[in-house]
Formats: structure tokens, sequence, C-alpha cells
């Protein structure tokens, strides 16, 4: 797109994320940042409130998140009619609860009658007891009512996500009555992608795209342009579950049905796009034993996240110390063998990382079942005998020629052993958390690790103690 | 719910993933998998058909995927007219690549030819240039020239993964022409959630979301009712851009425009709900060295994926051996220094993993810019110093009362310095390969390992030279 064009699209629309404030990635630049930081250090509130006010919601969030703890709340009053509940929803959780709880109850409760119901759960859930019946206190009767409501389901699950506001019909409507509804009803939610069709006791018989509706003449029923076949979300589903089904259905919106079968919201992907995200992206964390990973929590609970499974490494460590240590003498005879021994250890770490990467990714996606986890460890049997005959005869050559031959045709033995052990074990040990109702994310790491940095110890001194390498 | 409620609404209606083929998972049983597998051992087709066509597409695209490959095809030739393009559309990469490869050019253009442009590009894409030709040659003319132009444009880019089905209309129309024209164009898709308003010159203006159009009266003029903000994504834009653009402003579909800013293609949520899923699960996987880690690869793609760093990997054992040898005297000489120095490098690799995991999962969501860099090492480093501290305590003790205090204090301030230096190594080296336009995830983790294995040996052996404890 030429640069004329460009400038030219954007005085005439106000293209989202293409601004003079973006870099290429559509990431707010750096001197944009710096400009909002120094207007709020000569305390020019205007001259804040001109530079922010061009942007989109999402993005007001983000500029908070970049700031400091002091800035956000100096940007806040600065332009506390752009505060709108759209920045608040779009904030990270950490930075939100740090920035509600500066404000006064009122406050709170006034942000949250604007919101949906869901955005507004969001808002409230993570205060603490106290303060969040004074925000309930403050609201009106319905609005407060619906946040109970939702409060009263388990965290994570459909009921806390699900907004109440739908559009919902009898069966017997055709498209002219349900335009007519449509437009009679001011009161109706604006944010709704389907028409959810019930029967008389208000379970979901259908669901209307609203694009076939409008291609429908008036006086054709209801019934016969819904689609029957739909995903009900129970209220008690859990989020990970729910973007499953959004994902392998291709959902654009979800009926929630409480235990009786009837309708008491709905799921919409706007919303469950950010739990797939998440999702998808939190086992990498968990497997680094790295907790939730959010760059905005507080450093306290990103040490007591992080520093449990240091201690639990530490633990392994030991085990593999343990090991060394039965082989002392041997390593005083022959130093080559500690030097030699990490790497044996450390290859194997790393291919069983490798195939737990790939089993950890392939039971979230609910790829890997009983029916093909013998498929699955032949597989991973295979490739890490492949892996391990290449590194193996690379480094039982460097040690031939560095060392002697015998130390050569150890270490390569070693290394065969330890990587086939890895790649089983990175299989085995996320498939057996799993069978056990655990997370495979959380603790493989450190059992797969346990197994090939022992199984590296072992196998290479003992290997050289039994081919007499060390008397 | 009931049981009995449960049967009752599943009898009414068909709800998706609920029936007795699922776990409470919403994964095939295995015993519906082996009831398939052994109607097809049997030749038994009619049953195999009997038990599969109650399933969703996405599920019948599960079901092939949990076969084997010679399962696969006996199954698909059982089914013919139950594998619909969804079901296609929804198989792995790999699964209906080799699936497709099995099939003759003219079925595979007919296949293609029920699907939307970028479905069909999704099934020709992969194929080597001849039977891409092949293909082509048999479809229709109009339909070819759709998948060659989108075939022209980048893989992974937006132009790849558009579908030119659109609903697009002039700006003088008011709610009730729109109404009329879609009613009279029977040959518009059906999948369409917004309807774009371009000008003259077929540039989008503005976006109409259908449930305003439908609450509004039919003489309202539809600039009245668009959203004029809207995201435009140039045809060049990557996949993973895209997918955050979507997540970020919560889009349900967006235009596509092309170099002079003509709308030229749309992008919906359902699909790219898929490739948010996939960019947010790869960082786990390519930080682990396990390339695209996915468990229908081909063994010798997976191999080559893997084992390249697998011997990156072993290079940087090789700099820890290095360090190591430099200090065989003292080994020699003291070997509880063999014993517990892979302790200090297993413990900085783990803390360092952690660290990494954060950062590399910032940069992808665009959380971490030039604006907060600075501040994430500082916070980084604070965390650091607090599971230095804790974990070199442990082990400190440990080592004091098994071995001598003197080495108990040299493994603690070993310790201490392998967790800070992981931790900032575990920010700065991601940063720095995103600075320099590479993959964070992918080759990050072979450097942080190396800079915690060698600073692990060399600060541990290193200072118990210094501390004259193994002359």
């Amino acid at each position: 797109m030429s640069q004329t064009d460009l400038q030219e699209l954007e005085d005439e629309n106000a293209v989202q994320g293409e601004g003079e404030e973006f870099d290429e990635e559509n990431r707010l630049k750096p001197e944009f940042v710096r400009a909002v930081r120094d207007a709020l250090e000569e305390e020019d509130e205007s001259r804040a409130y001109e530079l922010v006010e061009p942007l989109h919601p999402a993005d007001i969030a983000d500029l908070l998140e970049l700031l400091e703890p002091g800035e956000r709340r100096e940007l806040a009053s600065a332009i506390t009619d752009l505060m709108t509940g759209d920045v608040i929803a779009e904030l990270n959780d950490y930075v939100r609860e740090s920035m509600v709880e500066a404000l006064p109850a009122s406050a709170v409760a006034e942000i949250a009658e604007q919101l949906d119901t869901d955005d507004a759960v969001q808002l409230i859930e993570d205060l603490d007891d106290e303060d969040q019946q004074a925000v309930l206190a403050e609201m009106d009767a319905e609005d407060r009512a619906a946040i109970e409501s939702a409060l009263a389901y388990p965290e994570e699950s459909a009921g806390r996500l699900m907004q109440r506001e739908l559009v919902a019909v009898p069966e017997h409507m055709t498209v002219g009555d349900l335009i007519d509804y449509l437009r009679d009803h001011d009161d109706l939610t604006t944010e709704f992608w389907e028409v959810f069709v019930v029967d008389h006791r208000h379970r979901p018989i259908g669901t209307c795209q609203l694009s076939w509706v409008m291609r429908t003449p008036r006086h054709i029923p209801l019934t016969d342009v819904m689609k029957r076949d739909q995903t009900l979300i129970p209220t008690d589903m859990d989020q990970e579950e729910v973007a499953l089904r959004f994902q392998k259905y291709a959902l654009i919106s979800a009926a929630v049905v409480d235990e009786s079968g009837r309708l008491v919201g709905q799921l919409t992907v706007d919303d469950i796009v950010h739990i797939i995200q998440e999702e998808a992206g939190e086992d990498a964390l968990l497997m680094s034993g790295a907790g939730e990973g959010d760059i905005n929590e507080p450093i306290r609970d990103a040490y007591f996240a992080r520093v449990r499974w240091l201690i639990a490494n530490l633990g392994t460590a030991l085990v593999a110390s343990l090991i060394i240590a039965a082989f002392g003498a041997a390593i005083e005879k022959l130093v080559a063998l500690a030097i030699l021994m990490p790497v044996v250890a450390s290859i194997g770490g790393n291919a069983g990382t490798q195939t737990m990467a790939v089993t950890v990714r392939a039971i979230a996606m609910n790829q890997l079942t009983k029916s093909n986890t013998r498929r699955m460890l032949w597989r991973e049997f295979r490739v890490a005998l492949l892996n391990g005959v290449t590194v193996a005869a690379l480094i039982g050559m460097a040690t031939a020629v560095i060392f002697t031959p015998q130390l050569g045709a150890v270490i390569t033995t070693a290394v065969v052993i330890n990587i086939v052990t890895a790649g089983l074990a990175g299989v085995a040990v996320p498939v057996i958390f799993e069978r056990l109702d655990q997370d495979p994310a959380v603790a493989s790491s450190v059992f797969v690790t346990m197994i090939t940095d022992s199984m590296g110890f072992f196998a290479f001194l003992g290997l050289a103690v039994a081919a007499g390498l060390a008397v």
C-alpha cells in the first residue's frame, strides 16, 4: 500500500491499530508511551487525555499495563471518562485488581453496572469478600442478583463465564415475528450472533444464525431455518472444556443450560478466544514450573509459584548426586568420567523434554486417547532410536579421539540408552498423570528430568565401571 | 442433570458431543473406536457406516485421526458420502495430506469445489506442484481462479487464509434495501456475521453487525448503523498478527484489503480460533526443540526437526565439559565436587527455563515491549534473588552437614550466582532474539541452558578452587 493511499485510508476511516502510535506489530511505540509519561510527569492532564483519546479501549488497556503502577493511577484520573467498562474488561487481571482496589466501592459498582454480566463478574470476583459485599451493596437489585448468581458457580465454569443477556424466542415464531420482536424491544442486548429458539419449558431446541434469518422471507417459521444440532454447555462445564468445544465445532455462540436443561445464558466466541489462548499458552509455563507466568503477577506470588518447583528439582538433582556418589571411586580414578557425564544427562533431558512437550500438547488437544497411546509410544520409540543413534555417534567419535576408543564405546551406548529412555518417559509420564486426573503439564517435567538425569549418570558411569575403564 | 433428563434431551435434540460415543471430556470412547475397527476388520462396511453416521464432521475427523493409516482409507471408502468437505477441513494437516494423496485428482477437485476458498486452499496447498496442477485442471474455471489467486499469496498470510465469499454493499443502501438484497440473492454465502459497506472504489468504509441491522427499522440508512472504526487486514499480514488482532479487538469477522485498499475477502473468527490455538501452543514445542510437535507428523520429519536441537544441545554441553575439564585436577582431589556440580547446573537451568517461558509468552502476547523491558529485568532479578537465596540455603545446609561447612558456603554462593544469572539470561536472551527479528521461542533454550550450565560449573568449581578446598 503506498504511503499516500494509507494516509488517505486512515483519514477516512479510523483504522484500528494502524495509527502513528503503533509499530508494525500493532504494539504501542515506546515514543508514544514516553510522551504519555512525560505529560503525566508534568501534570499536564489535558495533554495526556489528548494523546489517549483516539485509542481503542483495548489499546488504552495495553497502555495502562505498560506504565508503572503509580503512573496507572495518574493516567486513570486524567482520563476518567475514557476509562469505560471495555477498558476495564480488557485489562490484565492483576493490573485490574490493583487498580480496582484503589477505587471506592461506589465507583466500582458504577463501572460494573455498565458491563455485561460476564465482564462485571470478572471485575468483582477477585476482590476480597468484604470489598465484594460493599460493591454489591451499591449496585441496583437486578444487576446485583445477576452477579450474585454468577458468583455462585465455581470459578472457571461456564456459569461464571456466561452472559445472561441473550435473545431467546418461542418456537411458534416466524422470521417476520422475530424481526418485529427485535425492533420492538429496545432493552435487548446488542451483542448476539445467534437467536436461541426455546420450548415452553425454556429449553433450547435450536439455534438460528442471523444470516439465515435475514435471507429468509418473513412468513417462514423459525423452526424451518434453525439448526437443531447444537452444542449445549452445562453451567458446571470447565472453561478448558468449553474452549475445546468452541474450537472443535467452530461455534460463534452457544447456549448454556442449567441442570434441568433450561437456557440460562450464552457464551460468545469473542470471550472464549481469550480462554483458548490462555489454555493453549499455559502449558509452556506449567511445564517450566513458572506457574501462571503473568508478567503482572506480584513478585511474592511469582516467587512462591516458582520456588516450589525449584525445590522439587533440587530433590531430583540430589537423586542424581546419590548415583554419582556411588561411583565416586571410579571418578577419582578417571576424571574424564566427571567431564563427560553431564553431557549424557543433558542430552537425555533435552530429548525427554521434546517428547514430553509433544505429548502434553496432544493430550490437551484431545488427540491422544487410550485408542492411540500404544501407537504414540511406538512412534516415539522409533524417533528416539534415530535421534539416539545420530547423537551418540557424534559424541562417541569425539570421545574416542580425545580420550579412548573404549570410553567412546561406553558413551555411545549410554547416550542411546538414555535418549530411548527419555522418549518412552516423555510419553509415559504425562499419560500416567492424565489417567490419574492430574494436569500432565504441571508435574511431568520434574519426573522426566529425574528419570533422564539418573539414567544418564547411571548408564554412563555403570557401563564405564563394567567395562573396567576405572580400575 | 439426571440420567432421564439427559436421555430425554438427547432424544429431542441431537446434542453435539454428548452421545454415548463420548467420554466425559468429549473424546471418542476407546470402546467406540474399537467397534469401528472391528467392523472394518470384518469388512462390515454397513456396520461401520451405521456407527459413524450420527457423528458431527469434526468427530468423524477425530475418529480418522485415531485410526491407523490403513484403517483410515478403509473407513473413508466405507463412508464416502459422509466424507464431506467439513470432515476434510477438520482433519489434521498430515492426515489430510496422506489421505488426499491417495485419491485421484478428479475426486480431490470434486471435494475442493464443495468448500469455501479458504478450506479448498488448505486442501490443495500441501500437494506437490504436479498433483496441484492436476487437481486444478479438473476444477471449474471460477473456483480454479479463486484458488490460484489465493495460492499466489505467501503461506500463512491473510491472503491465503481469507475466504472470498462475503457480503459487501454500497453505502447508499438502507436497512430495508439490505434485507431485500439478501433475500433476492440466493448465490450469496451463508457464512457471514457482518456486512461490509464499501465505497464506489470497493474500499470498506464500515461494518454492520447483523444484530444491529435486524433491530433497526427498514428506512434507516446503513451508514447510520455501521461501525466506522474497523480493523482492516492487509493481504500480506502474517497469521500470527491476524490472530492477535482478532483477540485484542474481539473481532467476529474482518475485511481483508489489497494494496489499494479494496475489499478482497473476509476472515471469520471460527477459522482464526485454530490459529490462535496453534500460535499460543507452539511456543512450548518450539522452546523444547520439538519443531511442530504434531503427533501425526511423519517420523522422518519429527527426527529431522528434533535432532538439530539435540546436536545444538550437544554443542552447549561440550562447552560445559570444557569448563569441567579445566578443573579436572581439583575434581581428582575432591570428588565431592563431581557429586555436587550437576545440582548447581540443574537448578540454574530450571530457573532459567521458568523465566524464559514467562518472557517468551509475554513477547508473544505483545505485553513486553521496549517500554517495560527494564522493569521486567528488574522484576526477574528480584524474583531470582528470592528463589536463589531460598534454594541455596537448603542445599548449602545439606552440604555443610554431609560434607564440610566450607563446601556448604561455596555451593550456597554458586547457586545464588547461577539462579540470578539464569533470571537475567531468561529475560535477556529472548528479548535479544526478538530485537534481531528471530522467533524468541526457537533458539532461546539452547542459549539459556548454555549460560546456566557453564555458569553453574564455573561458579561452583571456581569458587571451590579459590577457597582452597581442592589443594
